[in-house]
Order: structure tokens, then sequence, then C-alpha cells
């Protein structure tokens, strides 16, 4: 059986390290944002990495989540928390996409959104630097994977989300042993309420790159693609953005590859996609600018992509910026109909955070920003069926005569 | 890249044989049931495919569905389709459960249930054999999958639910770009307008063991199974039993891989779980029957098991009981009450038919069926997602003063 959460294997977190400034603090403490207000970053010794972990060992592992061990910042194994966190599948869509376009099919993970990776990391360090209760603002999916992996390691959760969240996710946390609050606000207003009551030491503040193990987690989306792809990386990778982590946290994990010299220097166009009524990012990036001023009247049917201000916004633009990148925005209605395209073209149904990665795929395409042999994936960061579907309303009378032509 | 997909690969069927009178049928045709009227299925040159694939080298593969192919009846791998059929992770529920229960969560497969095991055979199958148009009736997952997989294909489909199949099934039906039709009536009635046009000509019958390879999907559970266990098998299995297939389809595994020589003689204990509303096979257990009669007037929440009739009812009887399991039937309150404490204690939400085995568990536990350091694999068939949760209402209002001390 999968050995990966059961056997002793050795870590190699040195410090943490302010993103902005450089500071370091210290590893096994807690922490939220450094002094600096900014993302604390998580630093190893890969060269003893890389000296104790041959490719080829790790090549041979089960392939989930916590295969990436030496890479993560968890230091005891009777802290690794688990609900299974499979390696996602490359899905090829030949005619949404095109013949070198793959979806990485994120909705596969527990609680059924990539936000897993981020929370079992980060419940799985709280449980070892124990914390008892923590709270967390939510757009849905993060607050769903917190539920579940806080649950299974008996610590007590307080979650907000904005009150026009998917009656899905909100019904899911609380399903899951979680108290969950419809607040009327966005994400960050929730996230306020979250900080207050963390500076009166209420609980610990789980927010997304406020706490420092989520983009550990996150992570590796960017190890597991190297490796699933035969250690080479795709030309261009389009990826959702709300906080940014996932994007942040697979540039970081394509800087460690390289250290440890199972990658070499070239690096994917990371393509930042947002929804056009709640653009931040690529404002600030067609702008010029390092950060990015809060979205008023934030809109949009992604609801994971809505979020009007990212504390992470100096990482996610320079990422972009130093891969050739871009940040584009897409509107609902291309969103929607990317989603209807894929479906009904390679049976695949994206959730419309995916599917905006496809309409922006194809802008792309027009704009000439990628080639149509470009190899690349489109992050689909959950499954499509936590979302509303539009009807299909044809019924028949078993008793009537069946007219079989119309059928 | 996982080569699964695309790697040419020895195939070994010789025939086909008839469930009932072990009358032999030509591979490589089109066929429904046998003339007999009962299932047929598929028999494989095991000796030469024990010489072909040692254990070490099927173990080297990548671990998805497809790795089983010298196991799997397709031919040629240009007819091989996939939408990532992954290997289910095995999950503990020590609280809700026990110190030695796993569920197989099968809703990580595509379109969110095992029905994708059995439908990407299926449609692979109808593609080799050159079917053009495809009709079914469903209680809602296995048409999901069956839209999924002839849409990526190419292959026409019209599916066939129960009035009151949940509507995300429906929607995701259509969505994935089948037409589908609510009828007045229950899945058996959807199996006779699907069973008068294929009389007709119109359309190729595809219901659960009408087509013999659906069950070939199924039967990677438990190839999968032994796989994951290190070639052992646990000591009970609990499977939530509608058409039976899975069930079926595991029995017929665990023959094959012992006849390989990659496991011993050892058997589970076959626990085919159904509910108090519907449950034909557990009256025909206790009866001590070989046939199931239709179960008139059948209601339970747990929608995929809600079949009355089977026609493989003597193939699951007889698994069950050469395994020394039972046939076991649960009420919808103990099973609604089985998914809220695996997923309040345990984190993992469950789907109602994956509640109905834990339900099923608990009860054969207090009757002394099963021991508490048994060994056992619950299966959850789908993602719990689907499904209808509790409402979950609490409001804050982030304008006024916010007690902290209620939250
Ligand atoms: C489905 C989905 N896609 C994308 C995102 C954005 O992720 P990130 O915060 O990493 O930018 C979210 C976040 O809620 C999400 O739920
Ligand atoms: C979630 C779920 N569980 C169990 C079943 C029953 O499966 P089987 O037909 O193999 O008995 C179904 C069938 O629809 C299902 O959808």
């Amino acid at each position: 059986m999968n050995d990966n959460l059961t056997a002793e294997r050795a870590t190699f977190v040195t410090h943490l390290e302010c993103s902005l400034t450089g500071e370091r603090y210290a590893a096994d403490q807690l922490h939220n944002l450094s002094r600096a207000g900014r993302p604390l970053l998580v630093r190893y010794d890969l060269d003893s990495v890389r000296a104790a972990l041959p490719r080829d060992t790790l090549a041979a592992r089960a392939t989930d989540l916590w295969r990436w061990r030496e890479l993560l910042p968890v230091r005891r194994t009777a802290n690794v928390v688990s609900l299974g966190e499979i390696e996602t599948p490359l899905i090829p869509i030949a005619r949404s996409g095109g013949a070198t376009v793959w979806v990485k099919d994120e909705g596969r993970l527990p609680t059924g959104s990539f936000k897993a990776r981020g929370l079992v990391m980060a419940v799985a360090m709280a449980k070892e630097l124990g914390v008892t209760r923590i709270a967390m603002p939510t757009n849905g999916n993060a607050g769903a994977a917190l539920a579940a992996y806080a649950t299974r390691v008996g610590i007590e959760t307080i979650v907000f989300c904005p009150e026009d969240t998917p009656e899905v996710n909100v019904r899911e946390i609380a399903a899951q042993g979680a108290r969950v609050w419809r607040v009327n606000g966005l994400i960050d207003d929730c996230g306020a309420i979250v900080g207050k009551g963390a500076a009166e030491g209420r609980w610990f503040d789980f927010s997304t790159l406020k706490e420092p193990y989520r983009i550990e987690g996150k992570k590796t989306m960017g190890l597991e693609l190297a490796a699933q792809l035969g250690w080479r990386l795709p030309q261009a990778i389009f990826y959702p953005t709300g906080g940014g982590t996932g994007l942040i946290g697979m540039w970081k994990a394509f800087d460690e590859l390289e250290r440890l010299g199972w990658i070499g220097s070239e690096r994917p166009r990371m393509y930042a996609v947002q929804a056009s009524g709640c653009a931040p990012i690529v404002r600030a990036f067609e702008a010029g600018e390092e950060h990015a001023e809060r979205w008023e009247d934030a809109h949009t049917v992604a609801a994971g992509i809505r979020v009007p201000r990212a504390v992470g916004d100096f990482l996610i633009l320079r990422a972009v910026r130093e891969s050739g990148g871009k940040a584009l925005a897409v509107g609902d209605p291309a969103i929607l109909a990317a989603v209807d395209a894929c479906a009904r073209q390679d049976g695949l149904l994206l959730c419309p955070e995916g599917g905006a990665t496809l309409a922006a795929y194809h802008q792309a395409l027009r704009d000439g920003e990628v080639d149509e042999d470009d190899e690349v994936v489109l992050f689909n960061c959950a499954t499509g069926l936590k979302y509303p579907l539009p009807p299909a309303e044809q019924r028949l009378d078993r008793h009537g005569a069946i007219d079989f032509d119309r059928l």
C-alpha cells in the first residue's frame, strides 16, 4: 500500500523568508504575514534534498501529493493528514481546445477542488504547531477543503463567505463540521472579520498567503506537472487567478526543481486569467504597476476568481512578467460559452474558472500570444458539478404512444 | 507521460459466454443478452496473459484503469477513450467507521462516479464494433458517464431516466451532449423503452449487463483493490447494489487474478447493500431463491440503488453466497445518519449509496457478521457533491457590531 502517508522521511526546511524584503523568520513557529505585511515563503536546503532524494526514487513512489514530502514543510509523519490527494489527470481537449491543449483536472481532489492541496498542508502544519482554532474567509471551495481536513484532525473551524456564495459550498462546509457564516460583502470583507478576531487572539488566521503553508501545498501542482510530462514543462500555462496562490506556488516549484537539477531553465509562459468583472491583476499588469489596487463592484459567474484585492499581487505580477506571459481578462459570456463547448465537444465539464482559462486561451490564440502548436495546460481548479448547469427539460409519457423518430 | 492510453498492447479475449448456460458467443461482434436472455461474460486466455504479463510489469505502469489492458476487451489502442480514469484512493474512516475500515472513493472518477469505469469500456467497444447510436436507461450517474464518453468519440446518445432523477444528473447528461428524457416511471420502465427502440433497430441497447462490456470496466474495481493492497484482499466488501455490475465484476476480477497466480484463493465476504425501500436482492437472499422478483413501489433517497429488478440477480446472489457474505437492507434514516457522521467526524462526504454501505457495516457489526478488526472496504460510488445537502443558514452583518463570542 502507498507508504507516502506513513513512512518517516527526512525534511529540509531551513527558514521562512519575507517575499518582499527577504527578512528571515524561524521555521517551526506560528507565523502569519511578515513584519512588512507580506507573505512569507518557506525555504529548504535544496542541496541536501538533491543529495538525499534521487529523482528516480521520487518517481518510484505512489503519485499522490505526499510523495513530495522532502519538498514540503511537515516535519513529523504523525501530522500528515489525508483524504486521498491523488495526482490529477491531464486530459486532452482536442476539439474545444486544440491538438496540444490539456486540462489539468483539479476537480478530482478531495472536496472537489485544488484548494485541497493548500489546505491539507496548512492543516497539517497547524496540527504540527499546536493550533486549536482556525478562521478563514472563502469564496467557497477553500472553506470546504479546510472544513474537511480540520475536522479530520480535530481542529475547530469558523468560515466566513460572501452572502452569494454558491449554496453547495456553504452546505458542504457545514456538513463537514465547520461553522459557516454568510457575510453581506466580498471575500476581503470576510477577511477583515477574520483579521479582527485573530488580532483579538480568538483564532489563527488561515487567509490565502497570510498563512505560509497553503502555498507549499499549491506548489505541488507545478511539481506534479513536471513529473507527469517526464520532467519537462509545457510552453504555456493558463491559470484562473484570484488570490494567485497556485500561480505563485507553481513558479516557486519550478525554481526548486531547477535547483534540484530535475528540470532545466526553460519556463512556461504563465497566463494569469481573470474575469472582466474583477480584473485587478490585469489592470496592474497593463499599467506596468508592481501592485494592484482594489477592484470595486466586483462581479463574475466565476466566484473563485472574484477576489478584488490580493495580498500577493506583486508575486503574481512578477511571475507573469518573468515568464514572458500576460494577465488576461475574459467576460462572463465567453466563460460560459467555453464551459459549454468543452462539455459538448470533449465530454469534459469544467467549472466556470476552468472555462475562463479555455476562453483566455482562445483569446491569446487570436491575439498571436500563443501558437496553435504550443503545448498548453489549462487549470480546471474545481469539479464542474459544483456549479449550476442550464436546465434540460424533456418529458416522455411511458403510457402514451412513443414517437421514436422524435427522440 | 502515461503510455497506457497510447501503447500497443497484446489482447487476449477468446470468446463470450452465457452466464447461465455457458453457451459460447464469438468475440469482436455486437451482442446484447444471450439467447437464454442472460448477461454475457467476456472470457480471456488467462494462461497467455500469465505468460505475457508478469505482475511486476503491471505494477510498474501508471495506475489508471487502462493499465489493465491485457485483461480488458478493447483490441485496438486507437479505440481507447479516456477522461482520466485514475486509481481511486482508499480513505480510512477511523471515527465514523473504525480502525480497519476504508472507503474506496469512486467519486473521483470522470463525471463523479464509478459508472465511468463501465461506460468508458462499453463506449470504447461500441467504437470498436462500429456502433453509431446508443440508448440507455439510467438513474443518473450512468447516463452522465455515457454522455461524456460517447460525446468524446462522436457517438449519438439518447438517455431515459425516471422523472425524479436528481436535477444535477439530468443537466450534466444534457450539458455533455446527450439527449435526455424524463419518464414517468422507474429505471426498468425506462429500460423497456430502450428495449423497444433497440428491437426496431433504432439504436444499440446499453442497459447494465445487457451490454457485455460495462462489467469488464467495473471489474477494474476488484483488480485495483488487489493491487492497492499489495495483492491481498480485504476480509469484507460492502457494495451498494442496484444492477449489481460492480459486485459481479469484482467477483469475476478476483477469479481472473487467482488464475493468473497474482492472488491466492482467499476471498472477501461480499455484502450486497440495498435500501429497505427497494431490496429485491435481500428478499431473494433471505428466501434462498436464485432469482429476485420485481420490488413494487420502490423508494429510497439512494437513487442509484433504486433498481426494482436486476437482470443479473442470480449472479449477484451467487457471488454473495459463495463468498460467505450476505445481502443487507438499511433504511433511509440510517443512510442519512451515516452520511452525516462520516462528513462530520472524518471530513469525508459520501453519496447516499456510500452512506448505505457505512450504515450496513454498523448493522453487520451489531449482528456479529463482521468483527471490529476485520479489514473492510466500503464502496462510495459517487461524489457526495451531486446530492442535496441539508441547508446551513447563518448570516452575519459586517456593518453591525460583531459578537465574536457567538461565532
Ligand atoms: C475554482 C477556483 N478556481 C480558481 C480559484 C483562484 O485560485 P487562487 O486563489 O490560487 O488564485 C479559486 C479560488 O477560490 C477557485 O475556487
Ligand atoms: C452512486 C451509485 N451507487 C451504486 C449504484 C449501483 O451500482 P450497480 O448497478 O453496480 O449495482 C449506482 C448505480 O446507479 C450509483 O449511481
